[in-house]
């Protein structure tokens, strides 16, 4: 192999440290099939999540990734807050609590928290719902060893999804508590197009508990699964991410694509993908 | 007729004087359609598009609005500054200078500025871009009595047309010129979902040049095409437009949609909804 090859190589080797596969990249794969995934690929985290791990069951998905080696990067999520009814709210709070006990037994490092939205609701009253969730939940992951990343969701998502749409925003929601206790999960996705991104990032130091990325595709091909392979679309992932390392964060690097061409691809070659372009492009 | 519907009768009255009908609303009808509509439905305003100006004439369409006894309240649009070459750029910027003498041929309260974005290019250049190609047509504004106003588009078209998506993004923008030079156009659809809106609605105040309602539907249909008629989504257009109030803008209010389905129905029904849903909802 020539000089640049072996360059190339150790580029890999350096990056790939900071590679996580969050599972809802490569939707069909169970989380055991995500698992052997991930080692066959040399990727050494995995962000997972909760409809896989009670598929699985949870005793068996902790002993998938503790076998494999695995680091668990995240658990998403808890969260949608906002409901008419306060027997709904109280039901998505406890739904929570439950996340935060699942969080704690597979040592991952955040509970994501996608916030909710309710078009019974208005945006106002929704965002002060969130603030309550949040209230209602962070005694129970402080006992438990776990730390809560609110995740700002793009605001085409305000409608339906997520209230919580900037990284100012969820600032603001996280600031009355300790940044060990709540803190942010920053997605490239969501957070690209801001023309402040880069300030806001900066005032994040010391609450940056996780970072995605993927592609925002031109034209967008699907509101909720038309995101791209890192290389696909106009995000510069890579500026980006000196950014969030810039302000303190050197945890893993979630891979997060909805998006369902990909979906249909078989899994291994999505993960090939996944390390080829992760090495060369964040 | 009972003392509510007398109250109902005057509220009607009160408001009806600042609707405007945005073009766009009824797509398939000519600038003479649209005129005609707007005098059977009693609308004092209209905002223009150059596609159906160019369509009629110049000329022609003055001469229509004239007779009409109707206020322009914008003509739509100049800007899409951003583009991979120079030559490219220096054809956006001539034509938004041909969209100012239109403007000022028509006695636009504004021309709305839509001020582009390109996939080939990074949202960083295409953001210089803008910047440079409104510091070339705003003397030529000045000198024709126009008034350019910045309309900041809501994040998801940052990819692909419109890279000036909050309003504290467009009041930098506009800050280098002088509050008559250079304003803003703010459009609920757009700018709705912003957890700072108020706060930055405040601070364009002496600056706000038009307002746009409509409504975001849930789920929504098209990226494109998908804005609601007002009541139809979860925008609160009645606390923006007091908010844009409080904020010195007394003007006309356009009722903006770009709705395949609203496009599909017959103009005077439409018009008959707008006059409707603008009197009980805006």
């Amino acid at each position: 192999m020539g000089t640049s090859a072996s360059k190339l190589n150790r580029a890999i080797m350096a990056d790939i440290h900071r590679l996580s596969l969050n599972q809802a990249t490569t939707e069909r794969w169970s989380v055991k099939e995500a698992v052997e995934g991930c080692l066959r690929h040399g990727i050494p985290s995995i962000g997972l999540w909760r409809h896989k791990i009670h598929e699985a069951g949870l005793r068996e998905s902790v002993r998938l990734v503790r076998d494999a080696g695995l680091h668990v990067s995240s658990l998403c999520r808890g969260g949608m807050f906002p409901a008419p009814t306060r027997e709904e709210r109280q039901q998505r709070i406890e739904d929570t609590l439950r996340a935060i006990d699942e969080c704690a037994e597979l040592h991952a490092d955040s509970l994501v928290l996608v916030v909710g939205a309710s078009s019974a609701v208005g945006l106002v009253d929704a965002r002060k719902m969130v603030e309550e969730g949040l209230a209602a939940i962070v005694s129970h992951a402080r006992e438990s060893g776990v730390r809560l990343g609110l995740e700002p969701l793009h605001p085409m998502y305000a409608g339906e999804r997520c209230v919580l749409n900037t990284i100012d925003q969820a600032l603001d929601m996280a600031s009355p508590y300790a940044p060990m206790e709540v803190g942010l999960i920053l997605d490239t996705f969501h957070i690209w197009w801001d023309p402040y991104v880069l300030q806001q990032i900066t005032r994040a130091k010391g609450r940056i508990y996780g970072f995605h990325v993927s592609d925002w595709l031109v034209p967008v091909p699907d509101l909720l699964l038309g995101r791209g392979m890192m290389g696909d679309g106009v995000i510069d992932n890579r500026t980006l991410r000196g950014a969030v390392d810039r302000s303190g964060y050197a945890g893993p690097i979630e891979v997060e694509i909805f998006n369902q061409a990909i979906w249909d691809m078989p899994g291994n070659d999505v993960l090939s993908t996944v390390v080829e372009r992760f090495t060369s492009l964040v």
